[in-house]
């Protein structure tokens, strides 16, 4: 079982412990994943769902229980877990009857999206989603400047193949320009990617 | 945020608390299901996988992480967390281009389903499926003849609704068994609830 290893993540090396429990947001961006554009895309995901639009969820953080406590009377505490790489993508649902399976990754790098971002088994699955006539895409955001593209996983894959034929180790930001789609960002939906989809794949 | 108590789930009150540990479907038994039915869902959506007919997954327990360790060269550790009740159910997934949304209960009961196998927001995700074209169910064990059945989540909903207008607070199995579909139980893969799917909403 792959344990999770926080040095990749520098943005979360200094956050003191006591902070993590303070909101479940924060426990989740061990995830590698931006805490604003997750923060957005859940909002977004909760707007689609409460007008009706589409039901998309994040799923919940891989833990690995190792030991738990039952206290008398009160809640059953895990004393002892462990981060597990997620096997799938973070988010899936429906919209418009349509099965949606989706990525979402924040990078600090200006120019590329490092494709250590993504796990293998991730990729696999992205590749087994489309192959079955799911839509299936990421949603990359260059924090530098706030750019936020969605991205076929298609192009994810090509690249994600590549590199293991001595290609290039990330996606060039020119390239997700060139083929993905930028989403604007707004007030409601902060992140309105269906909108996209619907230009895009529907 | 709910907490998740183990008081109610009396199989598990005995476990001791180092046998959790040993294997990950152990960790998912909280939430409240028959650990056998659960484990061949799995092994039968891995079959599915292999296989490639179809790509659905258990979503990950849902935890609420309050307190992580991060010892120096090794895995970050979770000293502290607690179970969450699940926003949505357990299962989905893709299969036929189509979205897949399940919950799987077992129960010891000989003659019913109690209702108290849901949570209200996990009904409400099915409803939610099923207005947005997903195909929504639930499959039942009974594990004291191990008869499995599948039942769409629109009969769960009327028996979930009618119980807050003094209805009963449990499915009758001859319920189940008159308007669900049995599932036999098989090697390979070990429950084949796609092919009663085929039958029913394809």
């Amino acid at each position: 079982m792959t344990m999770f290893y926080p040095n990749g993540k520098p943005y979360l090396k200094g956050k003191p412990k006591q902070g993590i429990g303070l909101n479940r947001q924060k426990s989740v961006t061990y995830g590698n994943r931006g805490m604003t554009l997750e923060e957005d895309i859940n909002i977004s995901n909760q707007y689609y769902l409460t007008n009706d639009i589409a039901v998309i969820h994040k799923k919940p953080t891989p833990v690995q229980i190792v030991n738990v406590d039952y206290p008398k009377r009160s809640a059953a505490k895990i004393t002892e877990a462990y981060f597990k790489k997620a096997s799938t993508t973070d988010y899936n649902g429906l919209y418009k009857g349509k099965y949606i399976d989706f990525e979402a990754k924040e990078t600090r790098h200006r120019s590329s999206l490092p494709l250590k971002n993504f796990h293998g088994h991730q990729v696999a699955h992205m590749k087994n989603v489309q192959k079955h006539s799911g839509i299936c895409f990421i949603i990359v955001k260059f924090s530098s400047d706030g750019d936020i593209f969605l991205l076929d996983a298609g192009i994810l894959v090509e690249y994600w193949d590549l590199q293991h034929q001595g290609g290039r180790k990330s996606i060039p930001k020119a390239e997700v320009v060139r083929r993905g789609h930028s989403i604007p960002s707004g007030y409601l939906p902060r992140i309105d990617y269906l909108k996209v989809l619907n230009d895009v794949y529907l």
